[in-house]
């Protein structure tokens, strides 16, 4: 495995392969000093076309505890110019030195575009509509971990709700959910329902009551609100109204299901109610789970199979 | 001591050992290798929702000498909404891996509300007129040391010039110096100085020419300008002539009394004259024991009394 | 050697030394570690004023080879107050612990006041109009090692083509090629040259086709494109009729000429063909030898003699 791109770039015995390490960075994390060798020397280079703190520190702070070097680099899409002058970019950041890029773009396929123009590995850390997979690998981590499954979602029922259509997040997970075997149920209107989505183990709807009762996983999607501004959602209220978790909502569950969330939440748009108040959340584990999986991911690109420690 | 979020978490006998180790770390910060393995493996964020490169760097400096891990996070308070978000950054970076956060926010209290939402310590790097109690400690050490007195201030002459009723910094010298034994005079107008400042060794005055030739530290506070456009502060010149340092008044001072500030300093407002004319000037000496004092109170926090060389 | 402010600081022997290192540090970046202990406890700050992320990480990149911690301040020349406010800026961070300062600045001469205000070695990274002399090293040191010439450029002929009157590395480039022996033709109108460049070994003319056949280094100058709106430039179209490097142009140069250019480009302006399809391009050999250039340079200011590996 040379890049990550696409969540299509994984067969199930690879993401079962990547869970049995993500496993090993979970108990070196938990660990006093949470470090070890195995990159050491490397250098992983973030280069995010598009703001985001959160996945950004989560990939360097992976990357630190194998003890590779990070290098930052963040431009917004205006002040650069598009297609040529991104590879001008990558190729110099690649001509100091850099092993792996972790790529973040509002434009989908810049990540696969980068790997013609560097020798190094490359990570698509979202890329516009597109594919988000170490997203999917944490939440699939997340939910095989939580439920107790071991590396597989078979019969698995997860509902998908909100925005499935301009987002990555739902892209990626709906593809790799249904090849590990689960039942996705994705909730949202038809006008937010792309078409080509159907597949074995996948249904539609857009009553949401009518699926919480009987989920093991509820998978809220973010909502982007410029997306509502621009009229290509309903507004905040009816949002809510139609796919927003409450408690009422909440009371709905069942009692072992779990709640999940890429973040940031939205509250009072799709999380209407505190999520502190949801014993079923999960949302800080996927977190958790991040920082494990993208070690494994970085270490399965860049690592020799000796973690050093 | 879990967290240190004003200078009345400090007793004396607990500034006296912070001051001991300060020295410690003084040692250590004159040395060819400047570094001990004190904290390795424990990351501390920096999380500012207000700009302050000095007092970042000087934290992560401190950080990094104890061989701590760093992780910066900056935010407009405009980009992050008040409250519930500031909650799910600081969850998400704890989920992440977060052992200290360093904390600066426009409005008081954040630094208190951040100690519900993590396990980890939480250290106020300024929270709005609050507090600021690291710029306290260094500048308490900085005093002691300059003037040879031991760990205490009893009966040092202080005065604390300027715009105390905006400044963080003055509420928390204020406080720490007076607990410490020091003689203080606040020298402001009545609509600069807040009520309830009264207290043992603390005296009030708007006549800054009556106070110099008495006082073994002046110390003049940093000036918001934009509390002058606002009206809150007379406009520069005025308040120069009134609260200015100049060379006139530089004349006044005793020749063995040190001039203080907790920088940046304004020029030509608070600061009229050329600083580096002042021999008295210890603004320098502060800035260099501001790392010493937080590496003392970082090693208190999340050390376990091992400095390791 | 204190500082490296301008390539009149360099005389012969000092940059055959320079290089002679920059040989070794190449061999250390290609090793699976590319990691010395050199610097170890030793700090480097890059402190710029005017934007430039590439030469930033560049020297973060040598600094970090070198096993030296770094620090990174950057501020747009508007929100700091000139000349007073640098110094204290630098006195600042100076008594925070720097070894070395990296200075940009967009005013000529900056980096040489700071070596007033600090007792750290000072690297000019870039002064307004003025010099970049790490720029000069590393494209001395790249035509050196791609012709084969040794430490000299004795007799090499080398084009410097278009703004050559706004363009530090022009006049640090020009500096360093003539006294190294190289036989310097410089390409611009007359507007584009400034008086006093004049000297042994240098020539002038307005006809780039002309000098195409003749010459082993063709070195691209970068265009700033605000000069093209500000009426000093020929706006694009007529610049890249009389200066930009096109398909035809290309094919007038000799077979083993080579290309360079200090990046970024703007292609279109005076990149007008792909540099991809050059094959005498070194630009990219440009920006790895900057890195090796750099670690010579840092451990010349900062270095014991000893690499420690």
């Amino acid at each position: 495995m040379k890049h990550l791109l696409s969540t299509h770039d994984l067969d199930v015995p690879t993401v079962a392969a990547i869970m049995n390490v993500a496993d090993h960075m979970s108990e070196i994390n938990a660990r006093s000093v949470p470090k070890v060798p195995a990159l050491l020397g490397r250098t992983v280079a973030s280069v995010f076309f598009e703001d985001s703190t959160r996945t950004r520190v989560s990939f360097e702070t992976a990357a630190k505890r194998l003890s590779a070097d990070t290098m930052s680099f963040s431009a917004s899409t205006s002040s650069v110019n598009k297609g040529e002058s991104i590879r001008d970019t990558i190729e110099t950041l690649s001509a100091i030195g850099v092993d792996a890029f972790v790529v973040r773009h509002a434009s989908s396929g810049v990540p696969v575009s980068v790997t013609e123009w560097t020798d190094a590995s490359v990570v698509n850390a979202g890329d516009g509509w597109h594919q988000h997979p170490t997203q999917a690998l944490l939440d699939a981590y997340t939910i095989t971990r939580e439920l107790g499954t071991g590396n597989t979602l078979a019969g698995v029922r997860v509902a998908i709700v909100g925005d499935i259509k301009h987002s990555r997040v739902a892209r990626s997970n709906i593809d790799l959910f249904a090849r590990l075997g689960a039942r996705v149920t994705l909730v949202a209107p038809g006008m937010l329902l792309p078409a080509g989505l159907a597949g074995p183990g996948i249904t539609v709807t857009d009553a949401l009551d009518d699926v919480l009762p009987d989920v093991e996983v509820l998978y809220m999607l973010r909502v982007q609100r410029e997306r509502m501004d621009a009229g290509l959602l309903p507004v905040g209220g009816e949002y809510s109204a139609r796919f927003g978790l409450d408690e009422r909502r909440a009371r709905m569950l069942s009692g072992d299901a779990i709640v999940m969330h890429p973040g940031p939440m939205n509250r009072g748009i799709e999380m209407v109610m505190d999520p502190a108040e949801l014993p079923g959340s999960r949302i800080l584990a996927q977190v958790r789970n991040g920082v494990s999986v993208r070690m494994a991911v970085l270490f399965r690109l860049l690592g020799d199979g000796q973690l050093g420690a």
